[in-house]
């Protein structure tokens, strides 16, 4: 083995014929033809076939014959060009083979407790890797030698490069900020580390590094960015992990359009580096209040039309009780229209998969669906609706022959835009009105500053986003109603990333946290040291953070982040490979002055 | 303010003569010339100085005089040139002024609680900045507006890009390991992080990502690094931190050149950038026994000579009782020789500052020394070496007229190599034989695998460490002095890294965790896994480790890393500006099932 004579699979081709090379990877697939053997060498992304051929060498093909499956080898042979009938156009090294000199094992391998196959490789698409999740974590080491999951963590190590560089060249700097830190104040429970030499006193592992980033803003560092893991102690949850890796970056005396301009530019390139997709610049920018209006979410889906449209007003006067009730009630009627699908769809579709299954799954009692053919409406309740009030509401709904029409009322305006939303996704995902291989970015701008949960305000992104416009001349009403100058960054329906302009005024952000219901003492306790720095001439501010692992993700057309972290947790936050997390020594407890109290329940 | 105007001071100079440009930043130095007031404006790493002038603008020069030190600012003004005996050849903006006609502030400034003035800025070197570590931590977000600071962070980030960008171009490929994982067998104390959702159990910080590396390569990632934080919770030191930065790479089907090799590139691109010193690949490689025998430890700085010599044999058979005492006890006698520096080293210098207070520094019990003159030796105890015992002494010891030789002497050899290696370190800086603008790097190679404490074999790097040779075929007491294929990256006396060739037999493993006393048990508990998934065709591998920190700190020649680390812990491992770590709530304790024990001392 000489690492400077080393060849990788993916240098080979016709070019190579005649030289003796030296490889060196992994015993992949083995195929005994008679007496020639062919076995796969698999190395960095890729296989070379190599043949072990008694009549050329004997004591080295009986070496080859010895081979097992993940044996760790390195091999000396001559590159030949392979005849014409075993060319494998499938594979890119398919020209060639190895005809084997020299063989080093350097391990051996116990039988894998699952196949590590070539097919799986060579042609990802088709080839479902259906092991079980777990057993896959528990021999993660061996997951990751699959080809597929190889190339995500390259391509992950290659988006985060890409963004670094175009951070670097804008003159952003890298600062790291602390991880053993104080707890942060983003909604979800902190992560806490107790501190020995500090008794009874606990570090809060960051749940983002917001607060440090508006302290380097105010240290002057004018651009600032970090590729950081942060954590959560949340409750479980499928597409989740305790720890995540955040771009986080922030810059001093800029807006919104700083923003934009910078994530646009990153999003187009890693789209064509990544996707050969090109996307333009000047993103769509949707208000919330539209987004909640057209979508029934804040994360529309811009593949696909099917907007949703308030009919409330063409239902009035129907002789629908249930509608009517609805609307005497203050309620909310809304449609979409799945165009052009009515001959596709069976009656028992419309009756029993949708408008019973799928209503329950959506949290609603029922979805009103109508065809529309010879230019009127068919269901089971238009006879409740008169000529006119169908063809306004088929007016209304942009209909057409054909046409498919949902309806869902209810009195919580939220529930109908919420169902309705959800309705909308899994009709287009159900009768391909998506196509995955469209990208469609939005911003969604103007979100109110405060929401209202049992009747006291709450943050909606965090107490340091800016009010839009100075809440100082404002009445408390028009306060509890104002935007924010905050952005959501929305590829095809998910969030990718969020941010806002902050607040540089520090009498500013006490009222904020006042408003929050914080007493004078909880500001000093918890943010005294923050609304102190802000009094030390703080410049107009704003940021972004992005979740890498999710940005992985749809730009690799991965389904879940578990497949573009190396070794994630399983879905209850736990580490099948190492057992963490794990029992601990009665002396380390000790030793941190701590103590277990009774056990909440009974273990499983 | 309108950022896609803003220039920065960096980019102005003369050839803007005559532009009206805007620029933003904080209040500098003010200082009022009569009428005329000139301010300087700050920006990232630099200042201009700002002109209000009555005469030319009224209104403005109003609102310049209401303007206070740190107030962040937008303003605009023409940039002039400066009046010939106005010029500023310290300043890089030195030739020109900012004539301003337009003011915003953007936020006011209480008054620093210690000057950031331009003094400490334009020139770093002759600037003491002499605030109280705590205060300039407490106020962190003014300390990192002084520009020394601000260079320090952007050459931190400089750093790190160059050595992504070496590495990335050697195809290594950047893998996130867990924070929240399981024990690590450093030998340091693991910080612990209680589980919620496994209630009991704990996750633990990394000491560094030592086996999930290993389990990369095991995974085929054939070439990975990470730049990632660790975390040992060890006994405060004063130049330690809870958490570091450290770059951590390995590589398959490799061996020591490799390594070699590329942190020869990244250290000679590094110190060519930084600090524009021309290295030579091929570091000197030195053993660790020759580290020990030559200069005291493994930490050789090779900056300057005065190398210890043993002398035990030379100095047998003299009349010097305490002497003759040792070596006949199996003691051991070595000695430096401080070239040419006798006429300037009073005797009470060498009698009451060496042999007594510095003696009891390094923790012996006496130094003896010797000057050189006329071909003699002349102490207070040349009086028990008979005329041949001086010339043979001062022959080994390569004397000449006018050097002082310094010798000590003890029954541990261990104490007079330790003791003897500090005495030429301090004698080196006390009398200039260091020149802190070289930079000596050195490999230090040939570790013995195990040290022996209390009777019982412990690794001295970790228990992962390949051993030199195969011990399958050892005794046990040749085991127990086989070397390591372990190596030390060591500059100017300062380890910057170490690493090793890594085991990648199973049964090996096996063996070195038996031979470190572990029972099977302890074995399967702690490393279970990873002996497991050695046996699936583990490659050939190795990789080092660099802290970070301590690089930076060599490269931009700052004493201390809390001077490169952007919010570092104090002394006593906490955040004067956060109050971290913090006491939390019952509740918060309660929900993860642990309680407090009684405090084991009163703090203070």
């Amino acid at each position: 083995m000489n690492w400077r004579e080393r060849r990788y699979s993916s240098e080979l081709s016709l070019k190579d014929v005649g030289q003796t090379i030296e490889m060196s990877g992994w015993v992949d697939t083995i195929r005994d033809h008679g007496q020639v053997l062919f076995i796969h060498l698999r190395d960095k992304q890729g296989v070379v076939q190599m043949v072990f051929d008694p009549n050329v060498d004997a004591e080295c093909a009986k070496q080859g014959a010895a081979l097992h499956s993940e044996y760790a080898i390195t091999v000396k042979g001559e590159v030949k060009e392979r005849a014409d009938e075993a060319k494998n156009p499938n594979l890119p090294t398919g020209d060639i083979e190895l005809q084997i000199s020299e063989v080093t094992v350097h391990s051996t391998s116990k039988t894998v407790p699952f196949m590590i196959t070539e097919k799986s490789q060579v042609d990802e698409e088709s080839a479902e890797f259906n092991v079980d999740e777990d057993i896959r974590l528990t021999y993660r080491y061996l997951d990751l030698r699959r080809i597929s999951m190889q190339k995500n963590l390259l391509r992950r190590h290659e988006i985060v490069q890409s963004i670094r560089s175009i951070l670097n060249e804008k003159s952003f700097i890298d600062v790291e900020t602390p991880i053993l830190t104080k707890s942060t104040p983003e909604g979800a429970r902190d992560y806490l580390v107790p501190s020995r030499v500090h008794e009874h006193k606990f570090y809060a592992l960051p749940q983002s590094p917001q607060l440090f980033k508006q302290l380097l803003m105010i240290s002057g560092m004018d651009r600032y960015y970090q590729i950081t893991r942060c954590f959560r102690d949340e409750d479980l949850r499928p597409n989740r992990q305790p720890e995540f890796t955040q771009l986080d970056l922030e810059a001093s005396f800029i807006d919104e359009s700083f923003v934009y301009e910078l994530l646009e530019t990153i999003m187009i390139r890693l789209f064509k580096e990544q996707r050969n997709v090109d996307l333009s610049s000047g993103f769509p920018q949707i208000t919330y209040a539209d987004c909640l209006d057209q979508y029934g979410n804040d994360r529309p889906d811009l593949r696909f039309d099917m907007t949703l449209v308030n009919v409330t007003e063409a239902c009035n006067g129907v002789s629908y009780k249930i509608f009517q009730s609805i609307i005497d009630n203050g309620g909310l009627i809304k449609g979409i229209n799945l165009k052009g699908k009515s001959s596709e769809l069976s009656k028992s579709y419309l009756q029993e998969e949708i408008a019973k299954k799928t209503a329950a799954k959506i949290g609603v009692r029922g979805i009103s669906w109508m065809r529309i053919e010879d230019g009127k409406l068919q269901s089971n309740i238009v006879q409740f609706f008169s000529e006119e009030q169908q063809a306004n509401l088929i007016k209304q709904m942009n209909g057409e022959n054909g046409d498919v029409l949902f309806f869902i009322a209810d009195t919580n305006h939220g529930t109908v835009n919420d169902a309705l939303g959800r309705l909308r996704l899994i009709l287009g995902e159900q009768h391909g009105l998506i196509n995955k291989d469209d990208v469609k970015p939005c911003w969604v701008i103007d979100f109110p500053l405060f929401e209202k949960k049992e009747g006291r305000l709450h943050s909606l992104h965090h107490p340091f986003t800016q009010p839009k416009g100075d809440i100082s001349k404002m009445t408390d009403d028009e306060i509890s109603s104002v935007n924010a100058r905050a952005y959501d960054l929305v590829i095809n329906g998910e969030e990718v990333g969020g941010g806002s302009i902050r607040i540089h005024d520090s009498s500013e952000q006490k009222k904020i946290f006042e408003l929050l219901g914080l007493s004078a003492d909880d500001i000093e306790q918890k943010f005294g040291f923050f609304v102190n720095a802000l009094q030390y001439g703080t410049p107009p501010h704003g940021g972004l953070a992005i979740g890498i692992d999710r940005l992985v993700c749809i730009l690799t057309q991965n389904a879940s982040i578990r497949e573009v972290i190396a070794f994630p947790k399983n879905r209850v936050a736990a580490c099948p490979l190492t057992q963490a997390p794990d029992y601990v020594s009665a002396d380390q407890l000790e030793e941190l002055s701590i103590k277990q109290t009774a056990l909440k329940e009974v273990e499983a």
